[in-house]
């Protein structure tokens, strides 16, 4: 019997991970790459930021969900390239993997329209790191405003901004609205959190600019209703971490939350095929890269233009039915077959808007309000990975309903505590000596000569 | 009517969180500061570091915790120090908080025995910072042994040390061999996690010093039973971040736990008191500070010796009784009575060792295997602060008892994500340009020229 033949998978996303279990009972030998070890339900990762679940409860180790595929093995890794003509995949520690068939699933990251020194002031959404990130900015911003002198830092200490009106952006806003007004209402005694501004930015006339006019109307209203002030037509021209200015008008805001743009990995480049304007690869209806019929490209890295002359959009479902396809193309390449065109089957959008609300179409129902919120409960749970995750979620969202609380309000800051030793560990001596210092200890607070060294 | 008394508490531990909250129906006016947002339940943090709970579980906001106590104000703060003739605690910011009465509460933290240089190849165990830092390197070092070609670095992968054999480096080394023997057991291909070797290195002459011989000999046994290699008697004498030296053995291990030595807060010295070896302050049986009767200090900063000579310990029954007591000498200032001493109730010590494994000792009660185990859960359950958390662990532990799975496999870095932009957020510009990279790309993996700036 043959050798079988190698397939890699880039990316544990929606699209990869689909084409790798759907691999199960293909005789090939699949590799699955990711830089992470886990599985991300990005949908609910705005809930991570805004306290309400925990990391784990969205996130599943990919070596667990495959455990039982035999001819799946998992590295965890980074990919810095490809050798096209040798037909490896490299990654950044100096391994390589070759392959007869190749999936790249290796998604989308944050596109900040040309400005990457705003990402520090901010971050984006799109890893666990970064919603913890946001997290610790939106907890920290009420303690700190809670402790100002100063009205105006208080008030910018109380102004968050929400940039892109899209459905992490208005499901950011409409969760911070209600961290402000119901979660913390109570809880300090100098600061009225309630009072606290969210503003939510769109370029655009209309929020939700994928979903129909309708629904925009909706979103934007039940918005308003949880009192945040939403901007359409708004350009961001600034962002310097005491203020967003908003075309001439300057916002004192010490908070800014990143929804909008999305740019394809940096991976894209390296695969040398035509790109659009946001870095996603232009890929044949069958998902190969022009000319190298033995690499598909699925997910947020793959534009593809349906018949109607619309994009396939950047989402879960559609990264899916492209892994699924992917799949089945290398099952068709082993038979000796051509692969086949992708048809996407568009199952409709929906997005929450905050607790009890939300809008949804599917096909040509329009749904707003509590049966929309149902709905998107419902199928949300149902995507999840995982039973437990499943249910850990389910009895957190039945808690923080009847509570109103929220129970992950968790201030993790790993990165004070330990990127003194890490910096340490890669060699960048000039941060050396802070590593040596007591866990959690401000040096403030020290005397020069405490360690007996 | 006066202006009522001033209070300040120093920490939001076992020690000072029951103190603020008895001072409930005391007419003075309380300030809790405390430089997490979070009461950590410290005990299940190794939980957390073996990936078997969420942060979330075992924390819980301060905030929520105490809304409902009109006469308690909670700031998030680091003390820097103390202005003892002025009657202030001073923040790191530059704050300073007036106070009548004083409760020091600042907790311990991890001591190396004089070598500073070992923390960061081998992190302790005090914070939710801590235990995600110790999950991702015991995480970590599964999958880099995977990958690992050489054997002699594989084998140092899938070595772990962990240094003390207290309750916690117990708890530790029978939770690292039950994740290699069990939960990782049959998902890797190249290396089989069942071989690992786990360490326990005591330098008395046995684990679990605190407890009754025989129950030092029982967890031994239990330890045993599980894989664990127990090296009584045995000093650490180098780590290096590949190996740990005992005495003139030298494993090569790159994993390596620190649950040894404790240390007061380096705030003890702030005080000017007389201080213990271990940096604990030496109180009056009252609790107060010598020479100041308006000062108490409770929890692992105290050092208190007990009517036959042994030391009050430094667990959180203790800790929760002397922040009653400061309370109720406070009452007892307030009416012009003098502070009374302290008087610890002794009620039992309890260490787990693995799933269905336990001892304890409940006065002349000597308890072990899955007796005391249910006793240990039974009684971490009932002092978990908040009943959403005490649901959320329990239902965890089911599902770890049924499936030996554990659900919180999730390496989260905020270290490598956020570092850049934090560090230069303070202004330590050399590490400026970095922040500019795309989130979670290796700049191996990029062409210099990726950002149109």
């Amino acid at each position: 019997m043959a050798e079988p033949k190698r397939v890699v998978v880039v990316g544990a996303g929606f699209g990869g991970l689909r084409c790798a279990r759907d691999l199960a009972r293909v005789p090939v030998r699949v590799t699955l790459v990711d830089r992470q070890n886990h599985h991300l339900f990005q949908p609910l990762l705005y809930q991570v930021a805004t306290a309400g679940l925990n990391p784990a409860d969205i996130a599943f180790p990919v070596r667990s969900f495959v455990r039982r595929q035999k001819n799946l093995d998992v590295v965890l890794g980074e990919v810095a390239g490809f050798d096209l003509g040798g037909r490896r995949v490299l990654l950044a520690d100096g391994a390589a993997f070759p392959y007869d068939e190749l999936v790249v699933a290796a998604g989308a990251t944050h596109a900040y329209f040309g400005h990457p020194e705003w990402e520090r002031f901010a971050p984006g959404l799109k890893t666990i790191e970064d919603a913890l990130e946001a997290r610790r900015r939106i907890l920290i911003a009420f303690e700190e405003a809670d402790r100002a002198e100063d009205p105006a830092r208080r008030l910018a200490l109380l102004t968050f901004v929400v940039v892109g009106g899209g459905p992490t952006g208005v499901e950011l806003a409409g969760a911070v609205a209600e961290i402000a007004r119901h979660t913390l209402a109570s809880e300090f005694r100098r600061i009225d959190p309630r009072r606290a501004r969210v503003l939510l930015v769109e370029g655009l006339p209309r929020v939700l600019p994928a979903m129909p006019e309708d629904l925009s109307r909706a979103a934007e209203a039940q918005l308003r209703a949880l009192g945040v002030e939403v901007r359409t037509g708004a350009r961001v021209t600034a962002i310097d971490g005491e203020s967003v200015t908003l075309g001439d008008e300057r916002i004192a805001a010490r908070t800014v939350l990143w929804g909008a743009g999305v740019a394809a990995s940096p991976l894209a480049r390296a695969l040398g095929a035509p790109l659009d304007a946001s870095g996603r690869i232009r890929v044949h209806p069958d998902l190969t890269l022009p000319g190298h019929p033995e690499i598909q490209v699925v997910g947020d890295l793959a534009r593809l233009a349906r018949a109607d002359g619309t994009l396939v959009p950047g989402v879960a479902p559609a990264a899916i039915q492209e892994g699924r396809h992917a799949a089945r193309n290398i099952a068709r390449a082993l038979r000796g077959e051509p692969k086949a065109a992708f048809a996407y089957f568009d199952k409709g959008l929906l997005a929450t808007v905050g607790r009890g609300h939300a809008v949804g179409a599917v096909g040509p129902l329009h749904l707003t309000g509590t049966l929309a919120w149902l709905a998107w409960l419902f199928v949300h749970l149902l995507f999840l990975v995982g039973f437990r995750n499943r249910l850990a979620v389910f009895l957190q969202w039945v808690w923080s309903y009847a509570t109103f609380g929220r129970g992950a309000r968790l201030i993790v800051d790993t990165a004070r505590r330990w990127q003194y030793a890490r910096a340490g560990e890669r060699g960048l001596e000039e941060l050396d000596r802070p590593a040596a210092r007591p866990p959690g200890e401000a040096p403030a607070a020290l005397p020069a000569d405490h360690h007996p060294e």
